[in-house]
């Protein structure tokens, strides 16, 4: 009787966890793509349920407890049962240990054993240990064969690092998912449990590094009490081999140190830093080192006493550099006074400076020369400072990409950036190997994302923003991952593994970006939305002080026709770039139209190679994106019924605003182009609900993001 | 074999649901008091799986729906089980009903039948059935015999509210769990789950009203786009018997309506409120009406045009009236030029008007004559005003009774203030029965509760705190339940059943109000916390531009001694009670403790019916405060392994937090007051382990819930 009883019971065992997984556990997201639900394939049920019975990990130090943790936490999830930790690898069917094979600081080897049906895990430390034992649960959420592994796998980026914007009073600049999940005021005393699951989520992606504060920075948490806040989060992230950096205020010597200059050859201000450093390291003695904004936006910084950003940056390096810290020194300047295309100011300010900086100094780009549009050409910088390691920096929150409420999957953005050739060294000079230090033998090089994390339930806000997220670490590790591949990743682990499941969330996910650009910003417009807040159209827009704020700088409407002309004829900021670059882009008749109204002013009668004038090109792409949300929103209902009730409704009111708010962006920029134009939009089109006058009369002083 | 096998699944069954709950799905705290987890009293849980396996839910519309709703989350919890819903009485055990018995517009009876082992909820209309069924969910998931049932209930109050102090940018003024639940942005497009989730906690308590907007109000929310947000949350709110409210900011006829004045007199004005009366009423039919805080810390008001209150209110009562509208007006008023005793001036105006508001007016009065402190003596209009209806204001956030970070449970505070004697009406005139309109006869009532709740996934930040919004809606609806059933009720259903876990968390919860109030207010102090912020001692704040706004306006220490002479030879604030309360009071030598400094300026050497000297027992009751935090932890650190691990630590955490609070709190003012007492800290308490100086160093910036 034994026998049909267990499998009767085992049955019902799993009946029971789904129910309840089910029903009375709706999905609100928190759990990321960690949710361990229980395997449904029979036959990896049962190869998991083996492989997971008894396991090894070596070390009893604070990482092993981690990975422990972790597994027992996966394992009765995926299996639902509890694995057994023995104490000796002979009794183990999964085996975690260190090994003398060189495989890097962070480095795994998974092999598995056909014979003995084991696998082994082995890594040079802890840390490695555990980005392998993640990445064997990947590959069980994933549910993938374990039994003929042979995976070696080092990260491609030495420093892969989110930028949180926070401030202390927890407000998240361009945040969208609420506020920030760090509760300074709670801190040191109390140690929320999200602090845990957030180094878990990183380190299941490989992210390690986490810059706790905003770029426009308060000096405030140099403070000795805020020193050991930050000290408690770092002794939460250490485990999960995660360094917490912090956000450098150039006048902090004035603000919090009674110098009355923070000028970085005044000997003072270079020793209060250094004194600063050793009080930073005494406590947090893994501490990265400093992220800096300067001389940008209002920010303090080197210039103020006619330094340079290398004078700066490398003050502040000598300070860290005793305790092996880095630096890393933002390229996003733009000047106050310069009447400059601000398209050309970084390169400008800081191409000249490479081969100045000291050693443990990272200048950190944005992947384009304005401000992380909908679409960009890759900075000039890539390519061009080949003596200094260059970061790159994505936004993952979506200050310009329809903010809290458009389903943008980003990934096809970064691979599109990482993809393009500087032609720097030659052809072949890819910006992913600018940034992985390969194309000039860096040992330091970095990504970061600027953190799309609030203290949401769901962390991002729109529970696809997650994988924007997971995208970051994932492609910072292994950049040979497509996008495509990313996406089915992050849709097992956190919807499910149905094939049309799958199938639909990856076509809704890659198509995505390339839908927003169209009823955003196509052909290579940009920056014309709402001032401030940046929701919403704003092509009228001309009222802030300085041009190169208003969107009317940018695409540069006339009667003859729009686009920012930065050919030689123009800016010339083309002539930054190597002259295969500038062949690709320099002739309006041959630029891909992606870039078009990025580097030329166009007629609005000026033939496409698709036929249309470039008036009637505009609305079809603005037409374009519309009909692609409304593809989006039927796909997404063909789910219904797959995926929890409460996820499944939550994207779908979303993707219902986000059609509402493509139709206006499309409505609102072809009213306005029109006065220009002087063109209807084609009958084939729909026609705008509203007037011109409408759109601009629209107001909204509680767009979340935007100060207060 | 069959029956010993279904035994064993029936065990196996509950194991599975028992480690799922407690390890996969750590208790976050979400579900508040409806987590409806699974009866472990075998003999019951055979009683509710009988009793609620076939259920009749008469009607179908929406607040039917809500009812079938929250039984089928409810009984597969309780239970294990689904129920079924049947169309005839007759196949039911449970029915839930309509009758023509009268119980009021939200009573209900439950009854149980011996014989035929069912019961019956009736009421009068749908929501009272929801009311019922809410009723009979807690008396399950309080494990209690239902097979006897026998019960009528209407609500003492008719109007059970909580005030949200939210701002349209989401901020929430004296919040310490996070931001609004309220996301404006993206209302009416995207309705949040834990906007059901609000209403289903609400209506389980009785609670029937909100008002979304803060006192301190902004005019935008009365705009048309906004409005249809309002709206959106009101379909929500509307099956759960909920009826939202707003703030009326009182100039907004001339910041949105583009009038030049607000004077309630000006017909225009007056035709302008009219008119938005009926724009809103046109999209919410069942809007509640108005609360608005007018000529109060820089509001604009009626007094703006030398109109009286009574103006200001009648004139929005008149725009609502159409529409069975009210208005609830509040009476927490000072004026910036008078320099009277603050504790007098909502009395002197308020008191004056009684007998001129129309009958849809409401005025709101906050318990205690100041400000929320941890512990005052009732309001002094409490019984002045007969012929108009008082609505009581309680504060659930903890602005003054540690913030986010104490356990404080308020029943008991609210349970001494509604049994206070007013003697209005003789002897037996309780502040309860001002206020629930029974001492004159006054058909509306109200009791409104300051929200402390955000978007911490718990809601409420400190677990306990959670006990404080439901003790607010229970009491609300049922005066004679006492704190201590208020807190086993809420223990049972948010911790669990077991005998010591329920002994050990009511001692602590029960106790903990005069603990707070020793360790930062014994004796009658009042008003000596951080400027701006609250937060922490400032018994020394002396630099506000306002004298009413500095603590040492409130303890008035001096050589002599300290307290705020309010007798007939100080301000004579006592004056404005009735003489029995008077005489309780106005003696040093018999008034009760807890109000001593509250009425009288006491010598140091003033013996104390204690024998000590009032210096010894402000020593021994700051040091009692202290061990009572002391204690708290010991009671707790008895739970360990009694509750889930999150939870277990995180209000471990805190009371570490509280302690550490409690010692910062005692050393600060007994340092400072010493510097006026000059005696020592007797020798048998813990002496200070910092100077004075380093107190008054402390400077808290970031400090949560003070505006930005």
């Amino acid at each position: 009787m034994l026998k049909p009883v267990a499998h009767t019971y085992r049955l019902l065992l799993t009946a029971v966890a789904l129910l309840l997984s089910s029903v009375l556990f709706a999905e609100d997201g928190y759990q990321l793509w960690l949710r361990y639900s229980k395997t449904d394939n029979p036959v990896l049920l049962q190869q998991y349920t083996q492989l997971f019975s008894n396991i090894y990990v070596q070390g009893n130090n604070a990482t092993s407890k981690v990975i422990r943790d972790e597994l027992t936490l996966a394992v009765k999830g995926i299996t639902g049962k509890e694995p057994v930790f023995v104490t000796s690898t002979a009794k183990a069917q999964l085996v975690i240990q260190l090994t003398t094979e060189s495989l890097g600081d962070e480095g795994f080897r998974i092999t598995s054993n056909t014979a003995s049906k084991t696998v082994t895990v082995l890594a040079n430390n802890h840390v490695g240990m555990l980005y392998g034992t993640f990445h064997l649960l990947r590959l069980a959420q994933t549910q993938q064969n374990l039994s003929q592994l042979n995976v070696t796998s080092k990260p491609a980026v030495q420093l892969r690092i989110l930028n949180h914007w926070d401030n202390l009073n927890r407000y998240v600049e361009r945040g969208y998912a609420g506020i920030s999940i760090f509760n300074w005021h709670t801190l040191p005393g109390y140690i929320d449990q999200r602090y845990i699951d957030y180094a878990r989520a990183n380190a299941s992606i490989g992210i390690n590094g986490t810059v706790l504060t905003n770029v426009n920075a308060n000096a405030w948490v140099l403070t000795a009490p805020y020193l050991q806040k930050v000290k408690a989060l770092a002794d939460v992230f250490r485990p999960y081999g995660i360094k917490v950096y912090l956000t450098a205020r150039f006048s902090a010597p004035i603000e919090i140190g009674r110098l009355k200059t923070a000028d970085p050859l005044d000997p003072q201000v270079q020793q209060w830093w250094k004194d600063k450093a050793r009080e930073i390291y005494t406590l947090i003695p893994d501490f990265g080192g400093f992220l800096v904004k300067a001389n940008s936006e209002g920010q303090p910084g080197p210039q103020d006493y006619h330094r340079s950003h290398a004078d700066g940056a490398n003050m502040l390096a000598a300070a860290v550099v005793p305790y092996k810290g880095i630096i890393m020194w933002r390229a996003f300047v733009y000047s106050h006074e310069t009447p400059e295309d601000r398209f050309k100011q970084a390169y400008n300010e800081f191409q000249p400076l490479d081969g100045k900086f000291s050693s443990n100094v990272l200048v950190q780009v944005k992947n384009g020369p304005i401000d992380f549009q909908p679409r960009e050409p890759f900075s000039p910088l890539f390519g061009a400072m080949p003596k200094t390691p260059l970061m790159m920096e994505f936004q993952l929150t979506q200050e310009y990409l329809g903010q809290g409420t458009h389903l943008v999957y980003e990934a096809p953005l970064f691979k599109e950036v990482l993809q393009s050739d500087t032609y720097a060294n030659d052809k072949g000079s890819f910006v992913q190997k600018v940034i992985d230090g390969s194309l000039n033998n860096h040992t330091l090089s970095g990504i970061a994302g600027v953190a799309n994390i609030g203290n949401d339930i769901n962390w991002c806000g729109h529970p696809f923003a997650q994988a924007n997220w997971y995208a970051l670490g994932r492609m910072a590790w292994n950049s040979s991952l497509s996008a495509e591949e990313i996406a089915e990743e992050w849709i097992r682990q956190t919807f499910g593994h149905d094939a049309q499941l799958v199938a639909t969330c990856k076509q809704l996910m890659l198509a995505s970006h390339e839908t927003m650009v169209n009823y955003m910003t196509p052909l290579g417009l940009h920056h014309i939305m709402g001032n401030g807040h940046h929701y919403g159209p704003l092509p009228w827009g001309n009222t802030l002080p300085r041009a190169d704020w208003n969107p009317v700088y940018y695409h540069r409407a006339d009667s003859f026709g729009i686009g920012f002309n930065r050919t030689a004829t123009g800016s010339n900021a083309l002539a930054q770039y190597q002259p295969a670059v500038q062949q690709q882009w320099q002739d309006s008749n041959t630029c891909n139209l992606r870039y078009l109204l990025w580097f030329h002013h166009v007629s609005w009668y000026h033939k496409m190679p698709t036929g249309n004038t470039l008036w009637q090109q505009l609305c079809n792409s603005y037409n374009t994106g519309v009909a692609g949300v409304a593809a989006m929103q039927q796909q997404w209902n063909t789910l219904h019924n797959k995926i929890d009730i409460q996820r499944f409704k939550q994207v779908q009111q979303l993707l219902q605003i986000q059609y509402n708010e493509a139709v206006w962006w499309r409505d609102a920029c072809l009213l306005y182009f029109q006065t220009f134009s002087k063109q209807p939009i084609p009958n084939e089109y729909q026609q705008p609900a509203h007037t011109l006058h409408y759109y601009q009369g629209l107001h909204f002083p509680y767009a979340p993001g935007n100060g207060q």
